[in-house]
C-alpha cells in the first residue's frame, strides 16, 4: 500500500487555510499514486486549541470542514485528525479522534485512548478518552490507527519524581489481539532538545515489541510557545527507519509498506543546530501566523539581545526588523560601539536614544517622595522601565512587535524587571540557559563574525548602576545553570542537589530565587520552548504558597 | 455521634502553619467531647498546590505532617485532607485522599473518585482516581467518606455547549450500595456569586435521593486568584440544612448526627455583599500569606480606583494604604479633587506627581524618531506608562505592594495598556464588570459617603486625550457587559447573543475585541475570581489562533 505522509503546519482556528493545505496535499497524494494521505492530530484545527475547544461554534466549523474535505475523497483515502463529539449523555463532549474518509464520506471515527495531561498537556480537560479497540480495513491490509500518546503508555520521565507507565492500558497491547498489520499514529509532539531521541526510540521499540510496521505523522510548525518539529517517519516491523521526514519544515512523502529496504532518513544535526532551528521557526510562526510584520527590541551590546535580534532577522528578514539603544550614563562605551557594529552586520535600522532625560525627569519628580532615602533598586528599575516604555513606543508608532530577550536563567531567578527588560510580546530565549546562549553565540559566528567578539567575551552586565556585574548578585552560570536544570528540568529536591556535590548555600539561595519569583514569571510573556520543561504553561506553581525551602 | 465540622483557612505549602491550625481545632473539639473531627480536602498542604504535588519533598513534608498529627488522634478521631503516593506500578503517582487516624495512628485511607479538570480545576493532571468502594466504620455509625467532587457527578453547567454529567460513574451510587449512616465529603469549593446556591442544592439534592445526612466541610480563605468561602453543612437525610456554618471566615462547630431538629444557619447575605467580602478576604489574604503589609495604587478619581482603595484600607488597614494622585494636562479639575476627597476620606497618605515633565521629556527624545508622524495611541500608552513606572517606583522604594484597578469590562475589550494601568501585583476587579463596579460603589457608600458621589455619576473616562471617555471606543456598558457575560460566562456563539437580541454588529466587534486581546491578558496579574469564568487559569485560549469569529 502506498501511503501519503503529510508533514504539514497549521494555523489554530483557521479552518479555510489548514482545510486548503489539506485538499491540496490530498489531490497531490492522489495523482502521485498514493492510496492513503495520513495527516497529523488535530489537524483540521490545529494542536492545541484549548478551551476553543469548549465552543460550540469551533466545534461545528471543524466538522463542517472535515465534511467538506470528504467530498474529494475519491480515489483515495485520507485519515485526519479532528475532534468529534461524544453521544454518550456521561463523559466529556468530545472526543480527539482520527477521522477516515473514503468515496466521498466519513466512513469511521477513531477515538484517541491516553490523554495526555501533564506539562504542557491539557487533554483531559477537553476530552473524554477512548475504551473499545478496534481496526479498520483498507486496501486488503488492517489498519490500527492511532493517535500520539496512545504510544506512549510507557515512557521515560526526566521528572525524578514521576512514575514511567502514567496510564492503566496500552493501547497497542489491546490493538495487537486484533492482529493488525500496521500501526499508524497521527501525532502533535512538541520538540524538546533534551528528549530528541525519545521519540524515535519510543517508535523503534513498538514496531519492535508489538512485530508491527508504524506510520507516524507528526505536526511541524509554531503555535505561540510550543514548537513542533515534524519528523514523520515510516519504521519497518524490524524497528528500521525506512523513510524520515524534515525536521522544523513541512514535508511530504510517499512510501509503499512493502518497500523497506532503503533507508531515507533526515540529516543529522547538532543539539545547538536544532535550538537555533527551533527558535527561528518559533519567531517566524508567531509574526507569520499573528499577521505581524516587523519586530523591535532594544540592543544593549550584550549577548542575549545579540542572539535575539540575529533570530529575528533570520525569521523576518533584515527588513523587517528595527532596533533601539538606548544608552545611559551607566552604558560603557564598549555597549555602544558592540551593539551598532551588530546592527550593521544584520543590515537592520537602528535609533539611538540617550535614557538620562527621562530617568532624570522620574527622579526629579520623585525626589519630594523619595527625600532623605538612599538610591536602591528602585533607581534602576526604573530606567529598565524607561527602555521598557521606549520600545513600546517604538512598537505602537510603528506596528513592530517587541521581542523579549530575558534568558532562562535570569527568568528563573528573577533577575530582570518587570515591565521594564520583561516587556514583549514573545519571549525568544526563555527558556535557553545562559550557557547555551553562549554556544548559541559562536553557532551563529561559527561562518563568519555576525555578533562582536566582544559582545560574546565581556562579563555579563545589567549595566544599571557603576562597574555592575550579573555576579555581583548570581552565582557563576556555569554553576547556576546545573542546579537550575536540576530543580527545573530534573525536579530534584535541593537534597538531591545538594547530594550531587553543589554548595548548600548555593543550591538553597538559587532555589529559593526561583519560588520566590513566580509572581514575575506569571506576567512574562510567552515563552519559546525547546527543553523538557519550560516557564509557562508547562510549570504551573502556586504564587502565594511556602515553598518547601 | 457528636462531629466537629472544622473551617479553616490555610496557606498551601505552610505545613507548620497549617499543622498547628489544625491540631489546635483537634485538642478543641476533643475537648469540647466530640467523637470525631473532619477537616477540609487537601487541607495539610492547602487547596491548590498545583505543580508543587509533583516533587518529593512536598509529599513527604505533608505526609510526615499527617503522622505527627496522628499522634495526637487519642480519645478523638480525625479525617483529614492530604495527597497520598499510589504505589501501583501503573498509573498517576498520587490520590488526592482522606486520611482516617484513630488512635495515633493512621488506620486508613480514602481517595478521590471525581477528579475536576476543567475551568480552574486541574486534578487529573496530578491524580490517579480511586476505584474502589468502601465505607469506614467509626462509633457504630458507617461512614461514607467522600471528596469534593465525589458529590458532583451531575451538575448544572453555565457553559451552554457542555454537559451536566461529566463522569461515567456516580460514587454516592456505588457507596450506597454499602448502607451508609453518614456521608462525609472534604472539600475545596471556591465562591463564585453566580454559583450560589448551586452548591447547597447539590447536597440537599444529594441527601434527599440517597435518603443519607451529609457532613459537608469546606475551606475557607483565599490562595491567590481563588476565593474560598466556606458555608459547611451538616444537611440531615430529609434535605434539612440543619447547621450552616460562616461564609468568608474561618468557623468551627460541634454537630450532633442525631439532633436535626434545629437550624442555625448562616445569615441571609445578597450578592454584591459576597462579592465585596470575597474581594476584601482575597486582598488580606493575598498580603497576609504573601507576608506583605502595606498597599499602593493610583488614584485617578475614577470609579474603578476608588472601589479597590476602599477595599484595600478594608482589608489592610489605612495606615498601610498609600496612594499616588498623578494628573497629566488631560486631567480634568474634578479627577483631582475627587481623589483627594476619597484619600481624605479613607484617611490615608497620598503624593501628588504631575506626569507632565516626564511624558515631555518621552516626547521630546522620541521626536527625532517620530518625526513628521501624528499622535495616536503611542501617546496615550506613554501617559499610562509613565504613570505605571511611578507606582512601581513608589512599590519599589517603600515595599508597598501595587494593586491593579482593571475591571472585567475593560481587561476584556483590552481597553488598558500593557506595563501601564495593567500593571500591578493582583487584579482586584479584574472579574467584575463595569455595571456591577458601578452596585459595589452603592453598596460601600450605604452607610455613609466612602466615595464621592461624582466620581460614581461622571461618564467614564481614561483621561489620555482631550474630552475622551470610555464610549468613544466602547458600546454602552450596559449593552457590553451583556454580550461579554453571554460569550464569557455562558460561553453563547456569537450567532447565539444576534438571536438573543442584540446588535449584529455589537456582538461581532466586541467579540473580536475579546479575542484580539487574548495577548494583553496572557501579561495581566492575577485576577480574584468572584464569578464562575474569570480571566486567567481557568480560561485557556490560544493566543496565535484564528479565533471562530
Amino acid at each position: 500500500m502506498k501511503i501519503a505522509l503529510a508533514q504539514l503546519n497549521y494555523h489554530i482556528g483557521n479552518f479555510n487555510a489548514n482545510g486548503e493545505k489539506i485538499l491540496n496535499a490530498l489531490l497531490k497524494a492522489k495523482k502521485d499514486g498514493a492510496d492513503l494521505i495520513v495527516f497529523s492530530e488535530l489537524s483540521i484545527c490545529g494542536y492545541y486549541p484549548h478551551d476553543l475547544l469548549e465552543r460550540r461554534e469551533f466545534i461545528e466549523k471543524a466538522i463542517a470542514k472535515i465534511e467538506e474535505i470528504a467530498k474529494h475523497c475519491i480515489g483515495i483515502t485520507a485519515i485526519i485528525g479532528c475532534p468529534s463529539i461524544n453521544k454518550a449523555s456521561r463523559g466529556k463532549n468530545l472526543f480527539n479522534s482520527a477521522w477516515i474518509l473514503q468515496n466521498g464520506q466519513v466512513i469511521d471515527i477513531i477515538h484517541k485512548t491516553l490523554l495526555p495531561t501533564y506539562d504542557i498537556f491539557d487533554e483531559y480537560r477537553h476530552f473524554e478518552p477512548n475504551r473499545e479497540f478496534k481496526t479498520i480495513d483498507l486496501y486488503g491490509k488492517r489498519i490500527a490507527v492511532t493517535i500520539c500518546e496512545d504510544l506512549w503508555d510507557e515512557q521515560p520521565t526526566s521528572n525524578e519524581f514521576a512514575k514511567s507507565r502514567l496510564y492503566k492500558r496500552s493501547p497497542l497491547e489491546e490493538l495487537k489481539k486484533l492482529n493488525p498489520d500496521l500501526v499508524i499514529n497521527l501525532s502533535a509532539s512538541p520538540f524538546s532538545y533534551n528528549q530528541e531521541d525519545y521519540r524515535k526510540n519510543i517508535m523503534i521499540s513498538n514496531a519492535k515489541k508489538y512485530g508491527v510496521p508504524i506510520v507516524y505523522v507528526n505536526q511541524v510548525g509554531a503555535q505561540t510557545e510550543l514548537i513542533f518539529d515534524g519528523g514523520s517517519m515510516f519504521i519497518s516491523a524490524e524497528g528500521k527507519v525506512v523513510d524520515e521526514l524534515e525536521y522544523f519544515k513541512e514535508d511530504f512523502r510517499i512510501i509503499d509498506t512493502e518497500d523497506t529496504s532503503g533507508s531515507r532518513v533526515a540529516p543529522q544535526t547538532d543539539t545547538i543546530e536544532n535550538i537555533h532551528d527551533a527558535l527561528v521557526l518559533g519567531i517566524r510562526d508567531y509574526f507569520g501566523k499573528m499577521n505581524f510584520k516587523t519586530a523591535t527590541l532594544g540592543l544593549s551590546g550584550g549577548i542575549d539581545s545579540a542572539i535575539v535580534v540575529t533570530l529575528a532577522v533570520r525569521a523576518l528578514g533584515a527588513e523587517n526588523v528595527r532596533v533601539f539603544l538606548m544608552p545611559s550614563k551607566f552604558s560603557s562605551d564598549h555597549s555602544i560601539s558592540d551593539a551598532v557594529a551588530l546592527a550593521e552586520n544584520l543590515g537592520i535600522l537602528y535609533d539611538t536614544v540617550n535614557i538620562q532625560p527621562m530617568v532624570d525627569a522620574f527622579e526629579s519628580s520623585l525626589s519630594p517622595v523619595f527625600e532623605g532615602l538612599k538610591a536602591d533598586v528602585t533607581e534602576e528599575n526604573i530606567q529598565a522601565r524607561v527602555r521598557g516604555t521606549l520600545v513600546m513606543a517604538l512598537s505602537n508608532k510603528f506596528g513592530n512587535i517587541l521581542l523579549n530577550t530575558t534568558n532562562k536563567s535570569e527568568c528563573a531567578v528573577g533577575y530582570g524587571t518587570l515591565y521594564g527588560d520583561m516587556n514583549g510580546g514573545l519571549a525568544i530565549l526563555g527558556d535557553v540557559y545562559k550557557t547555551d546562549i553562549y554556544k548559541l553565540a559562536y553557532f551563529i559566528n561559527k561562518d563568519s563574525e555576525v555578533i562582536p567578539v566582544n559582545t560574546i567575551t565581556k562579563a555579563p552586565s545589567a549595566e544599571l548602576r557603576p562597574d555592575q556585574k550579573d555576579t555581583d548578585s548570581l552565582p557563576e552560570y556555569d554553576i547556576l545553570d546545573q542546579i537550575l536544570f536540576r530543580y527545573i528540568e530534573l525536579n530534584q529536591s535541593p537534597d538531591e542537589i545538594i547530594e550531587a556535590g553543589f554548595a548548600e548555600a548555593t543550591v538553597k539561595r538559587t532555589v529559593r530565587m526561583v519560588n520566590n519569583n513566580e509572581y514575575k514569571r506569571f506576567q512574562a510573556p510567552p515563552i519559546l520552548r525547546i527543553s523538557s520543561k519550560a516557564f509557562g504553561f508547562g510549570r504551573r506553581m502556586p504564587l502565594v504558597a511556602q515553598f518547601p525551602v
